[in-house]
C-alpha cells in the first residue's frame, strides 16, 4: 500500500485551483496524480472530459448482486488568497506537528485520499471482497460543480444501478467525534455591478453633486439584514423547514462551547436569528453573506477620485426546501427596489446548489422506503465508529455545501452517508488550511471496516 | 523659446507617480526635465531635498524695488489606474485633434509649461523686464504635499519678501471664459479598516454566526449622508461660511447648463444639499466622499468565504472655515459611535489640507489692506483676459483642492492670482486625460502680458 502522507504531499503540490485560468498546470497535474493513483490500486479508469475540468470515473466491478458503493471526491481547491497570511506556501506541503499544510490538504485532498487508502486496503486485506467501487473525483466543486451536472445525465443509467454514495467532503467538531452529515446547505452567487458616473472623476471638481456608487451600494448592502441578524428580504424564510426535534437534540449531546468558538473566530459577539444558537444557526438557517466588495482607488496612498462602479458579491446559504433561483429572484428584486436614484445596477450570476438532507434508519422521520443497503451502511459506520472512536458518531447537519450531493439524489436517486474528515481548526478556504494526519489514520482503518461491513452483508 | 508641445510632450513622458513607490525613475526624470528647463531660460535652480521627492526653486531675480511674483506648480501626477479604459497609454503622449491626451498633461505638466513658456517669452521679448520671478515646482502634490509645509518653513523668509503668488492648477469651465479662482477646497482623508473573525472563514461552516465585516461597512457607510444629499455628521457644517451675494451672482454670471453637465458625468439625476445647485455645491458646499472600498475576493468567479477585513478610504472636501483635524475628529467619531457590534475598527490618517479664499481688489469684503501689487495683478488679469480672450474673466470658487496655497497664505502671508487652463473634459485624475493646446497657446500670451503689465507698474 501507498504511503497515504507521502501521497498527500505529492496531490497538495499541484495547485489545482479550478476558478482562475492561470492554475491551469496545476489543474492538470491533480488529474494526472489522481488518474494514476487510481490505477495503480487496481480501478479501471475513465477520464471523461466536460467543458472545463475533467472528471474521473474510477471503478472495480464484479458481479452486480455485490453492494456498489459511490465514493466521491474532488481535487480542485480554493484559491489561496491572501497568499502573505500563509505562513509556509500554500503549495508546498509542511508537516508540523501531526498536520500537514497546504492549499487543499483539508479540503478535499487529504479526505479524499483518506478514502483512496481505505479503499486500497481493503482489497489488499482481502482481494475478494464482494463489493463493487466507483470513485468520482471532479475538479470543479470549488466553482460550484458547472460541469456535474451534464455528467450525470449521460452516466446517469450506470450510476443509478449503485446502492449509496460515501463521501468524505464535511467535518467533524473534534477529533474525538465523529458526525454523520444529514444536511447541506445549498447555494445561491451572484454579484451586483453599480456604475455612477460614466467614468471615474475628481473628487473635488465633481464632488457634492452626484451619487457615489460605493455609497450607494453601501446603502443597499445595509438593507440585506435586520439588526436582530436575520436576512430581510421579503420571502427569504418561507420555504425553510424547521428541524426536526430528534435534530435539535442531537446537536444538544454535542454539548458545543459558544465561548470557545466565539474565541476561536476571534469575535466578541454573535449576530444570529433570534431563536437560534450559533450551532443551531449553522445547521437550521440560511444566510446572505458578502464573499467581495470592491470600487475605486485601492492602492498604497490616497487617490482623490469618484469611481465609476463598485461591486459586491452576494453568497447565499439555503436550508431545504429553499430553491436556489426563486432565493436569487427575491434577492435581486429586493436590491432593486432599494437602490437609490442616480446609479445604474447590473447583476452577474455565478453558480448555484440545492441543499439537501437524509434522514438515518430508525427515526421518526426515516423514509419508509429507504432502500437497505443504505441502511446497512449506517448501521455499519455507526457501529465501527463507535469501535474505533469510542463513542457513536453524531447525526448532524452543516453549514456547508456540497451541492452534487442534491444533484446526484435527482439525477440518479442515491442518498449519500456523509463521513466528514475535516476538522474546524483546519481553515478549509482560509490561510493555512492544514489536514490533521491522526484524523487521516483513524479514517482510513474506519472506512476501511465500514465497507467491509457493508460487503458482507 | 522652446517649442510648449514638443515640450510637453517629452514631460508626460515620465511617469511621475508621487504616491507609489514603484514610479520612483519617473519622479526623478519629471524633476530633471523641469531643472534643466529653468536653468535653460536662464534661471538659478536650487533642488531642495524633501523627505520624499525634492522641490525645485527657480529664481530670477533683479533689483530690490521690482515686483517679485512666484509661480507655483508640480511635477507629480495621479496613478494612472485603470489602465485598461485609456485609449493611448498614459505615459505615451499622444495628439489628437487639438488635445494633448496623457496622465499629467493637464494636471498639472500642461499649466506649468504655459506659464514656463510665458515667463521665458517675456523675458526673451525683454531681457530687462523689470520683475523678479521665482518658480516653486513640486513633486508631492497629488500625495497632498507633506513636505511643503517643511520646506516653506525654511525658505519663509525668502518667500515672504514676493509680493503675490500666481499658478495654474486650477480650472476653466469653456476655452472661451477664463475663470479667476478666488477659493479651494481643504481635504481631510483618511483610512477606515474593519476587522470582524480574526481569520478569513469559510461561509458555508460558519456563516450564519457573525458581522461580516463587508455588512458592518456597508452599515457605517450608509449613515453618512442624508436622502436629500447632506453629510449625515453632527456639527460638519458648523463652520461653513456662506458664500457671499457677489459670489453667487458671478457663478450665476456662468450660465452652466445643469442638462449638459448631467450627461457629460452620465448620470439621470443630481445629489446635492437642498438649496444648491450643483455648481453652487461644487464651489461653497463640502462633502465626503468614498474614494475607495475593497474587502473579500475579488477575483473571477467567486470564492465563498467571509472576509476578516474590510476597507473604506474617506475624503472630505472642505469650505472656509471649516478646519481638517475638526472634521476628521467629528467624521471618526460619527463613525465609532455607529459602528455596529462585533466588529473593530481602525483609522489610517492621510492628508489633509486648509480650505483657502481670496477676494479680489473692489468687491464690498475686499480686504482694506490688500497688497497693492496683488491688486495690480488682478487688474492686469481682468484687462489682459478681457482683451486676449474677448470677455473679462470670471471670479469663482472652485471644488478642487490646492492645499498648499493656503499654506503658502498662512507661512508667508501671500494671496495667490489663480488662472486657471484645466477644461472639465480634460478628465484630471481619471484615464483618458488631456490638455487643450489652444488654451495653451492663448494661456502663454495672457500670462506673458500679465506679467508684463504688473512689472511695467
Amino acid at each position: 500500500m501507498f504511503d497515504p502522507v507521502e501521497k498527500l504531499k505529492e496531490f497538495v503540490r499541484f495547485p489545482s485551483v479550478s476558478a482562475e485560468p492561470r492554475y491551469r498546470e496545476g489543474m492538470r497535474g491533480a488529474l494526472e496524480f489522481a488518474e494514476g493513483l487510481m490505477k495503480s490500486i487496481g480501478f479501471a479508469v475513465e477520464v471523461v472530459p466536460t467543458a472545463l475540468h475533467p472528471i474521473i470515473l474510477a471503478q472495480r466491478g464484479g458481479d452486480p448482486s455485490w453492494p456498489h458503493v459511490i465514493v466521491y471526491g474532488h481535487y480542485d481547491v480554493q484559491p489561496p488568497d491572501p497568499l502573505n497570511l500563509w505562513k509556509t506556501p500554500a503549495f508546498e506541503p509542511s508537516v508540523r506537528g501531526n498536520r500537514l499544510y497546504g492549499r487543499g490538504s483539508s479540503d478535499n485532498k487529504g479526505p479524499l485520499l483518506t478514502n483512496i487508502a481505505a479503499v486500497a486496503r481493503l482489497f489488499e486485506a482481502n482481494p475478494r471482497t464482494p463489493l463493487r467501487v466507483t470513485f468520482l473525483i471532479e475538479g470543479e466543486e470549488e466553482m460550484g460543480s458547472p460541469s456535474f451536472g451534464a455528467f450525470l445525465e449521460g452516466y446517469q443509467d450506470r450510476l443509478r444501478k449503485a446502492d449509496f454514495v460515501f463521501f468524505s467532503d464535511t467535518g467533524l467538531p473534534n477529533e474525538n467525534q465523529v458526525v454523520i452529515t444529514t444536511g447541506l446547505r445549498g447555494l445561491a452567487l451572484f454579484d451586483v455591478h453599480i456604475t455612477g458616473p460614466k467614468q471615474d472623476l475628481h473628487s473635488g471638481v465633481h464632488g457634492g453633486v452626484l451619487r457615489n456608487p460605493i455609497q450607494a451600494l453601501a446603502e443597499i448592502c445595509a438593507t440585506l439584514h435586520t439588526s436582530d441578524g436575520r436576512v430581510n428580504v421579503p420571502g427569504f424564510y418561507d420555504q425553510v423547514v424547521d428541524a426536526a426535534p430528534w435534530e435539535r437534540a442531537e446537536l444538544r449531546k454535542l454539548g458545543a462551547d459558544e465561548k470557545a468558538y466565539a474565541d476561536f473566530l476571534g469575535i466578541d459577539t454573535f449576530y444570529t436569528p433570534p431563536g437560534y444558537t450559533p450551532f443551531e444557526a449553522i445547521g437550521f438557517q440560511p444566510t446572505l453573506e458578502f464573499n467581495g466588495m470592491g470600487g475605486g482607488y485601492q492602492g498604497e496612498g490616497s487617490k482623490t477620485v469618484i469611481p465609476s462602479k463598485a461591486f459586491v458579491k452576494i453568497s447565499c446559504r439555503l436550508v431545504p426546501n429553499q430553491r436556489p433561483a426563486d432565493i436569487k429572484r427575491l434577492v435581486i428584486d429586493a436590491i432593486k427596489a432599494r437602490a437609490p436614484r442616480g446609479v445604474k445596477l447590473e447583476f452577474v450570476d455565478q453558480h448555484q446548489g440545492n441543499p439537501y438532507g437524509v434522514v438515518p434508519p430508525g427515526r421518526p422521520n426515516t423514509p419508509a422506503d429507504q432502500s437497505p443497503v443504505l441502511a446497512r451502511a449506517f448501521r455499519a459506520t455507526d457501529e465501527i465508529v463507535t469501535k474505533v472512536w469510542g463513542c457513536p458518531p453524531l447525526y448532524l447537519r452543516e453549514g456547508g455545501s456540497v451541492p452534487i450531493i442534491a444533484e446526484i439524489k435527482r439525477a440518479t436517486g442515491l442518498d449519500s452517508v456523509m463521513f466528514g474528515l475535516s476538522l474546524p481548526e483546519d481553515n478549509l478556504h482560509a490561510p493555512n488550511e492544514s489536514y490533521n494526519l491522526d484524523v487521516m489514520r483513524r479514517g482510513i482503518e474506519t472506512i476501511q471496516q465500514i465497507l467491509a461491513k457493508v460487503a458482507s452483508g
